[in-house]
């Protein structure tokens, strides 16, 4: 629910890192989700893969995989204030989240999360 | 098969290190066996855990315990020959291989890995 001043300020890249009580609740409910449903997916990919292993290097590859997995899940759900546009608008472009979950954000940030979406989806299309 | 000379010689620990063409073959096919009857075991072992993981703790100490079994298994399967009858040593204190792998290696090479064995045995139960 975006406050009357939201799309008056003038700072809004300042203004976006001020998380109102309602917010942080938004926030961490999204953000939790996504994790738990990223977490769900690679214990659902590890069964598999594990229960496919046939010889060693099946082995070694399922641990490489996992440690992959745990760096990028640990630069990924980074949940510092100054930190939450960016995460959301990466769950966002890649599909772990939707506006649905971010609604009650202000719109400001709404729009920042958006905009670091696109610019990704960008990239990844360059 | 012991050579005639082998418990004659004055110099064994240095002479134990020349290994016949015969003992070669003896010691690679013992060597290749227990190393594949571990791998064999991590493999069991890895898709019985991963078939109960149930929350992502369970899928980083999977992870944890890959990468242990990796090092440890790097570490004790070091096929130099300078390194050979500690490695067999350890392994028949294991009971990843029992003597009868290793017959036809010469007297000195086989007591010099039950002493090896029979040292881990005190040093486990001291």
């Amino acid at each position: 629910m975006p406050s009357p001043s939201a799309t008056q300020d003038s700072y809004p890249y300042q203004n976006e890192w001020i998380w109102s009580k309602l917010e942080k609740a938004i926030a961490r409910t999204a953000f939790d989700a996504a994790l738990g449903r990223e977490l769900h997916e690679v214990i659902q990919e590890t069964k598999q893969k594990a229960s496919q292993i046939k010889q060693p290097s099946d082995l070694w590859d399922l641990e490489h995989s996992l440690t992959q997995r745990r760096k990028e899940i640990d630069r990924k759900y980074d949940y510092r204030s100054s930190q939450l546009t960016l995460v959301f608008g990466n769950l966002l472009r890649e599909s772990r989240l939707g506006e649905e979950d971010l609604r009650g954000l202000r719109e400001d940030k709404l729009e920042s999360i958006r905009s670091y979406a696109k610019l990704l989806a960008e990239m990844d299309a360059a």
